[in-house]
């Protein structure tokens, strides 16, 4: 089975073997159309059991035809999952069955509540059915308003049902309650009220799926950030995490569409990495030889392959050597860079240090582009157009959800945000920066020195305080205080570094003009103790044809917080990965 | 140095620690601008070397100023990469220093071979300069041939140069070889050859690097693909290579677009989970309890912590407990379709199968969207419409790589994947399939029999031979050869499962509606004895307001396959994780 499973991969979802013998049984599940005689027929060779030679559609529930609406009595008196799936299916087209098989049937976009929302006024008078999970259900004497939310905008459907409307008894029952899913047909009217435009009459409720209210973790009264963590599988149904799952979304989406629309090629880096160039530190390792279920009866220590000397024999890891996971893939973008001009990557990278504070994750996606026959200028012009046109974006196209982060997670994030996209970027050497510091008229905790690394506190004060809230770039740090592939200035002293910093979050991008020059880097590496030999690859791109190339990166989660407000990083990704904590 | 590096994570891109102390030193890099008088002033307290005080910008070099061209004989007096640099920043902005520093000046998007390319013969006459990497180089009496490509499309810009021209030594001097990468100023014309509309006559050539032809492994003779994969950072420097990853970034933008143009949200399912509901087998284990060093000196089995028993202390590990590398991040997306709708996610996946073949990467990319309030009929028609889609992006935006895929790697591929855009899917159930396969009138390896998988013969006979080269859809599969969490069909023994059958290819895309019954799912999870207090999560999702949901999930390498008809999956990917291999 597992070979058979293997087989599959990679394309295969099987990702449980189904731990059963496979078993030998004749059926046919063909539904014959009320709009053709054709159908698939069964050779006399393979007798079916005859229950099931006309069994209607496996989707369909056995009973009433899939073209009557079902009554709401019928609906209530049968199971829960029953009458919902029945209701979904009532939209099914018909399939059609031919000597080969019934075709598929087209993709509709299904209605959502954003979709309603976006052309208000315009669907006035239509009837529609809406599905999704009820926010609150609030009984009054003659009419209850029901919120539904379906996670395609902030919003919710306020849907008035009356005690005539078909499903009322789901109300009565006091089954509507938070975190129930419904289906609620009606038509769409103007709302007397002032929180919305339009509202739905209900002529007809459907329970989908129920809940125990008094077992449902996310109630009305707020939950602490900390609290929904612990049941991140139910956070996004919370409207802050809604929101930030909305604008993580189109913030990944801009971010694609401004490298695309400047001829960028998205190259996916690797996140295994047997390379002997990642450096030592702060990577996880990824082996098999630490025989891997989770029961833990195989993790017996004396089952991991040694050498004669007690070392761990590599050679019967399954790389055949020791691998990790990345921490970045800018080299690899290199690589592709002096092929294809322009790339950039977008993807999870690692980093395994155990810091437990509110700016670091274990695991966050990373975007890196490199850009060939560019220095640091282009550099920072791309950094800077690429942060503002993802910027923009979110401010455009997810004006409800900013909305909300300005009224309940930060107090003018919007105007904050409009600076970055309106506001010129200043550039500034990092030795005019330490100048600008020493003459700053305040107490550093730190030590502001030439050579010595920019702090949070120093950085803030620099974008927030001393340029008045403008995004500033710092460029040209020491080369001690760098990683070794930056470019080397003329100076000898410094490289061709840049941070980009923002008011509120500090440092948000790095980047910088590569080494390009074979005999300065290997220097750089000679004198860093670098084994030489394990950058073959590396060496290569300015052995064959270098160019002067520069890039940048930024962690995908910080972009995040910056356009949500949302000060734990925890909470900018879906499900996190700290120190001592990996569930879900 | 480490603490500081951690601080910086994970928005830092010092991935390399420098390894020296910070050392101090006082200089200033402000570079006067001939436009504005003001700059960043050195205040008397900050002494800098006077040498440094009126240094150029760090990015040009010393000499000649940044205003006027470099002539040919300064330039090839020079060093190489000196050169090269001042050709780039002759087009660089004069940078404006202010007070508070110089502003960032415009990203503008560089002219690359594909825009002179696409607009065609709109350009005749423009002078224009291309920068690129010299792919051949034809030395006739007269003229000389270079045709240069810059990896923005498949096409090379064929330069004339002749003896007259500024740079023509670096042609005598035999420097302009495969591989080296130079910037060609010239005016745009009429081509007299065959093969391209519009040539560039060369005014000036400058060598930005050099490349040793003997040393250098791409040569004009066609190297094997098994050879490229040893150099993987080479690679895309070749047609085919270039070719690949325009269509795999092609196919990735258009998978983004068309789930965000149907209201898709995309989530980023965990890479590292310690879940238990991964199931055993054919995972890789993360762990920080092997020294994560790459010399091996730290790998003494001595320095991994026991308990009292022999076993692995997992509590002393980075997560607390065993954490292995995601094989699918559906359970994780079920969460978020729970919540949002319709969502999608697009990112790595692992197998530790030690499978050495040409369909599987222990390492590939996966997108898995999930649908709520969806059945297996809304599942497979999402499905089809995507499959259709990108594949038609392709054909529409790629059309030269395309034709040359169609030329040099698979004839008439375009014609395959115009029938899956264009064809209709067929859907037919497993029951059928089996028949079908039992009447036809062939030999296969492998058993047909209810209850059996099926394999690659069944599936390609399926949908190349007894459907004419359609693409087919199996659904409703025996449930004992699935997954536990698919949904049970009315009849008791299939699950409304679906894979994707495409002529050459075979299965693509596997996807189910998913059991959103909890009775039902607890009993399968029983049956299988799987451990369902680790599944509280999932089964929390059909405690509370569960609705009817369905997905698939496609190996984005096979689509890459089926796009570019190269045969082996360690030519779809940049950088290839198989066992034993790792590199780069």
């Amino acid at each position: 089975m597992a070979a058979a499973a293997a087989s599959l991969a990679p394309a295969s979802l099987s990702r449980f073997s189904p731990r059963c013998a496979a078993r030998i049984l004749l059926y046919s599940t063909v539904a014959g159309s009320p709009r053709t005689g054709h159908r698939w027929l069964i050779a006399p060779s393979l007798p079916s059991p005859p229950f099931l030679r006309r069994a209607s559609s496996p989707l369909l529930c056995p009973s009433p035809s899939s073209t009557s609406s079902p009554s709401i009595s019928q609906a209530s008196s049968r199971r829960i999952f029953c009458s919902q799936t029945l209701a979904v299916n009532a939209e099914t087209d018909v399939k059609v069955v031919t000597e080969t098989g019934g075709e598929v049937r087209k993709f509709k976009k299904r209605l959502k509540i954003v979709d309603v929302k976006d052309e208000g006024l315009d669907r006035l008078g239509q009837s529609m059915s809406i599905r999704g999970w009820v926010r609150t259900c609030r009984v009054q004497s003659s009419v209850t308003f029901i919120e539904v939310n379906d996670g395609s905008c902030l919003s919710n459907m306020q849907c008035v049902i009356n005690p005539n409307s078909v499903g009322y008894d789901e109300v009565e029952s006091g089954s509507v309650a938070t975190g129930a899913s419904v289906l609620v047909e009606g038509i769409l009217v103007s709302s007397q009220g002032s929180k919305q435009k339009v509202e739905l009459k209900v002529n007809r409720l459907v329970m989908i799926g129920k809940v125990d209210p008094s077992a449902y973790p996310i109630q009305k009264k707020r939950a602490s950030r900390e609290f929904l963590r612990t049941i991140a599988h139910l956070r996004p149904r919370t409207n802050t995490f809604g929101a930030v799952t909305r604008v993580r979304n189109a913030l990944a989406y801009a971010t694609h569409k401004f490298f695309q629309e400047n001829g960028f090629v998205w190259v996916s880096s690797p996140i295994i990495t047997a390379s002997d160039c990642e450096g030592a530190g702060e990577q996880f390792c990824v082996t098999t030889l630490i025989p891997n279920n989770h029961e833990g009866d195989g993790c017996v220590i004396d089952k991991i392959p040694v050498t004669k000397d007690g070392r761990i024999d590599w050679s019967q890891d399954f790389f055949g050597k020791p691998a990790f996971l990345t921490v970045s893939g800018q080299l690899n973008a290199e690589t592709y860079a002096l092929a294809l001009s322009d790339v950039y990557t977008f993807g999870p990278t690692f980093r395994a240090e155990n810091s437990n504070t509110s700016r670091h994750l274990a695991e966050f996606w990373m975007i890196e582009p490199e850009l060939a026959f560019a220095d640091l200028n282009d550099d920072m012009a791309c950094a800077t157009a690429y942060l503002q046109y993802v910027v923009k974006y979110v401010l455009e196209n997810c004006t409800e959800d900013m909305d909300f982060f300005n009224t309940w997670i930060e107090k003018g994030i919007i105007r904050r945000l409009m600076d970055v996209v309106e506001k010129d970027f200043i550039q500034m050497p990092y030795t005019d920066a330490i100048e600008l510091l020493d003459k700053a008229k305040r107490e550093f905790e730190f030590p502001v020195k030439w050579g010595l690394d920019l702090q949070s506190e120093h950085e803030r004060y620099i974008t927030e305080e001393a340029l008045g809230g403008r995004p500033v770039i710092i460029r040209d740090y020491p080369k001690d205080i760098k990683a070794f592939y930056m470019r080397l200035n003329n100076d000898g002293q410094t490289v061709a570094a840049m941070d980009i910093l923002v008011p509120k979050v500090g440092e948000l991008i790095g980047g910088s003009q590569r080494e390009e020059r074979l005999d300065y880097l290997e220097r750089r590496l000679e004198k860093l103790n670098l084994n030489k030999d394990s950058f073959w690859w590396y060496l290569d791109l300015r052995r064959f044809g270098s160019v002067p190339h520069a890039g940048f990166g930024l962690g995908f989660e910080r972009l995040v917080q910056l356009a949500t407000g949302i000060d734990n990083i925890r909470d900018a990704i879906p499900f996190p990965r700290t120190p001592g904590s990996a569930e879900f």
